[in-house]
């Protein structure tokens, strides 16, 4: 069962443009996480906040990348993360035209 | 700029497949709302919750939504409704997979 997985936290920057200069890279590494489907990378530059909204193909998946993920944030020295995580009701969403499978 | 809206509440079900046969019409209502990229339908059964992800085209679009669909909601008792808004990073997202636009 398809699980999303919010993360939200502090952060600084940069945003916007500089931000995907800064983050491509990563961006690059996290596409490559078993199990993603997708991410949306948020951002509140007014807030001094950033996050991501993931969707996994399973629980498995969103518990893996929910330990890799939440290591790495304290590695680089992001505190006060908050991860909030759902099922997905797949046949509602089809019909409201959200992607759902890597293709 | 794309808008991603996060709806949260309590609701006491139904949820999966019997939550899919309640809200189907509303789903269809909602995907021809202008503005909507997609919406993910989300749910936690063990925690008496559920919710939606809402992609926008721009500010403006969410605003009509979280307007709409707050009264809406309050219209059928749900209470306690959390609204999370986050300008969204896009060429990051496209990086990860994320669909942005209506096609």
């Amino acid at each position: 069962m398809l699980n999303l997985v919010i993360f939200d936290f502090p952060f600084e920057g940069p945003f916007g443009a500089d931000m995907s200069a800064a983050f491509a890279p990563l961006a690059a590494d996290i596409d490559k996480q078993p199990g993603l489907v997708w991410k949306v990378w948020t951002e509140k530059p007014a807030e001094q906040a950033a996050g991501g909204v993931y969707l996994f193909a399973d629980a498995a998946a969103a518990d893996d990348f929910i330990a890799m993920h939440s290591a790495r944030l304290e590695s680089l020295g992001v505190k006060d993360v908050t991860i909030n995580r759902h099922e997905v009701n797949e046949e509602l969403s089809a019909i409201t035209n959200a992607s759902l499978s890597r293709d």
